[in-house]
């Protein structure tokens, strides 16, 4: 059965392609109201396509960009498949080799891909799933499972109306399990799913000392500097093997399972590769920890922003008023946010000498994510994945977030698996992007296989 | 004799204050190029006016405003007096209660003051030397002593025609001692001569780790954050006491002599005042030390300006590549800036981690400035002042640099006399700057007892 479904998929892989092509040429640029119509005419478009093969799908209005909502019955799990059809803007446009809306196959020396703006984020990783559930309807006149398909506008301008959209339609759009994609192949040649993601904490202070900036000719010496208390207050909250010293902080944090730190040895992380991409030779951070750990599954205090005093050209002695900076923590594992952002408080607060005051802004707050994946789907498509591309497939961390599956988890109950095929030089959101026609191909293959795996 | 003279300086005020306000109606704001012939203008006055009592002067050109040169010859100790007829721009025009470069005597509850730009900064100061010399002639016919005069009119715009002036005029120029009037009473009460004036040295540091900014996500834990790197280094600057740990940093500090200690306790310091001005209730710095202590003879090191990261609105999880400092130290005694530029410098290299690296921006250095109070000139002076007061004069400190007496020091080889009769309240630089008549009046009586001193 999924033999001939995968023959399929390689057969009609010009017309696929050709599709995709379609949607590459609306330049649904979601962040600038002039491409308005044009978001309208590509959530058009996702809904004749899913129509035609047999998926009852609608545009469907919010307050910005349309959604996309498709529904196919079925027996089996209830999987929910999430993309988005909006893209970057294309500026500098004097960067890029082409029409960023005429894509083109194109020969490199690296293989073929598919140039314009949206072939790899998001348009060509949506249509990989959207071409293998046609080929399975093409082959077998249904789908193998239930699935609600949902294709959002607005994930490059900030996803506005997301929550509101899965609040009011929590019923219809609740499923056993989230499929998205819109991540990539680690280090790009091994399938993964990503089953963690990290959480994240911002704080921002502001150290107060005199009521005005002073000179530190006149007042230098018995006045306190707000830098100098800001710079001695940030220095402690690492101490010298690099752990954070917020007291708590390791509370929830868990140590790696012995079978994921199998799968993620087994990828052959090269970590002197990664930071050598950006000019750094050894993994700082927490003493006695791999970087790919750190990355994944480690927390962080990192500081983000420091600004204090006269900053421009040439020097101005000058004993600033006040200090700022903002703070940020990574956060795994069962970590509190709301404890921490308490306990760092109270560790900067009792940093503070005498006349000194500090004022704290809160810039949001997110526990880290773990999928469950024990749900048999994630053992089923990591087979699967690894069948595809013939080398082992992980269970991987994420060091960055990615709100979408947080918005299914908190609103909807339902966990995600984050399967993409990017390629670290796709160069999303950059001049001249590129999807390789093989992550398109055997994107689709992949997903016919997961597909198949999960529904058995 | 001095009687005569303080008698006839009683007499002429209202003629002193004509003249003053006569000075004052000339807009001479040397940064604004439309105040040229101002300058000019400003210049020629004082030339008259100094020929009006005798004193051979003329306007000698730079290439910028002009300098005013007078010499008388006499018996006894040769004196430079040096004063600056530029003032500051008027901006904010609107928060001025009049023309600026209209003064007026006005009335007030703390008693009468010279209101209009350039009233105590720096014409009423220089003035007060002028009307001394005149009524000395007017009773004399002649001055007590050798009297150079050298009036700038750059110094508010950086003056940079002064030390190449001083460079081609040395032989003309050099005299035992300079006076200069361009500083305050101490608390706007008693008389002080600035004997020690602070040296200044100014370093600006960039660290830099990755070879761009990085996500804090993707990179967060194994990449160095120079932030975090800068801050770890500041905050080693100072010890819990206070202290800067620099190698040598106290090398060739010296402890206040008894003497000295014991003028200064007699000037009965209000500490409280000076830190409850600007919102302090609590002198920082190095434990142990006095307020007055550490502004006027104690070193210190601060950083006047800290920016690295994203510090806009909002937030962002960036790991910047860079993050940059600006560093100052003020200098005493004959602590040598060379050698403390070379530690500081070796100090923040043994602090970078792997994958950093620093640059240092040299924004200049100067000694700190003694002068050699063992000349009689300076009891002298201060035995005159203590008369005229009614109350004790110091040999005082001064935490800020004043630049014109380190050039005279280092370009004509004479020890500078700095006494002023300005007030902390006067608004120099500020809408509504003000001089005291009574800072005029017993200015001017305070100089003709100087004169009289000094030159016994």
């Amino acid at each position: 059965m999924l033999d001939a479904v995968l023959a399929r998929i390689d057969d009609t892989l010009p017309e696929s392609l050709e599709r995709l092509m379609a949607l590459l040429r609306i330049p649904s640029i979601s962040t600038d109201p002039a491409y308005a119509e044009a978001c309208q005419s590509a959530a058009d478009w996702l809904v004749a396509d899913l129509a035609s093969f047999g998926i009852a799908a609608e545009k469907r209005a919010t307050p910005g960009h349309p959604m996309v909502v498709g529904h196919v019955s079925g027996e089996g799990p209830h999987l929910l498949f999430y993309g988005h059809y909006d893209v970057q803007p294309v500026d500098p446009l004097e960067l890029w080799d082409r029409d960023p809306f005429d894509p083109a196959l194109e020969e490199t020396p690296a293989g073929k891909v598919i140039r314009g703006r949206g072939a790899s984020d998001d348009k060509g990783q949506l249509m990989t799933f959207v071409e293998a559930c046609r080929a399975w309807a093409a082959k077998h006149g249904s789908l193998p499972c239930r699935i609600t398909f949902l294709f959002e506008g607005e994930e490059e301008s900030g996803s506005p109306s997301l929550v509101p959209f899965l609040e009011e339609n929590a019923e219809e759009l609740r499923a056993d399990l989230a499929l998205i994609c819109d991540t990539g192949l680690f280090e790009s040649r091994a399938p993964a799913i990503i089953t963690m993601l990290r959480g994240l904490l911002g704080e921002e202070i502001v150290i107060r000392g005199p009521d005005k900036d002073l000179h530190s000719g006149m007042y230098g010496g018995p006045s306190i500097n707000p830098i100098r208390v800001l710079t001695r207050a940030l220095a402690g909250l690492h101490d010298d093997e690099g752990r954070v010293t917020v007291p708590g902080f390791y509370d929830g944090v868990p140590e790696l399972s012995p079978e994921l730190a199998a799968q993620w040895d087994a990828l052959n992380f090269d970590a002197a590769g990664f930071l050598g991409g950006v000019g750094l030779s050894e993994p700082a951070g927490e003493a006695g920890r791999s970087a790919l750990e750190m990355i994944w599954s480690r927390p962080t205090c990192e500081i983000n922003g420091i600004v204090g005093g006269y900053t421009g050209e040439g020097f101005k002695t000058v004993l600033p008023a006040e200090a700022r900076a903002k703070v940020s923590f990574r956060l795994v594992g069962t970590q509190d946010p709301a404890a921490i952002r308490e306990a760092f408080r109270a560790q900067i607060r009792a940093a503070l000498p005498a006349d000194c005051t500090v004022e704290f802004h809160d810039h949001g707050a997110s526990q880290a994510s773990h999928m469950a994946t024990d749900h048999p789907a994630f053992e089923a498509a990591r087979g699967a994945l690894a069948e595809e591309w013939q080398t082992p497939a992980a269970f991987a961390g994420c060091g960055g977030s990615i709100p979408i599956a947080g918005h299914f988890k908190k609103l909807l109950g339902m966990d995600s698996m984050l399967i993409g095929f990017g390629k670290d030089d796709d160069q999303i959101h950059s001049p001249n992007e590129k999807y390789d026609l093989e992550s398109f191909h055997k994107g689709i293959r992949s997903w016919a296989r997961i597909l198949d795996a999960v529904s058995k």
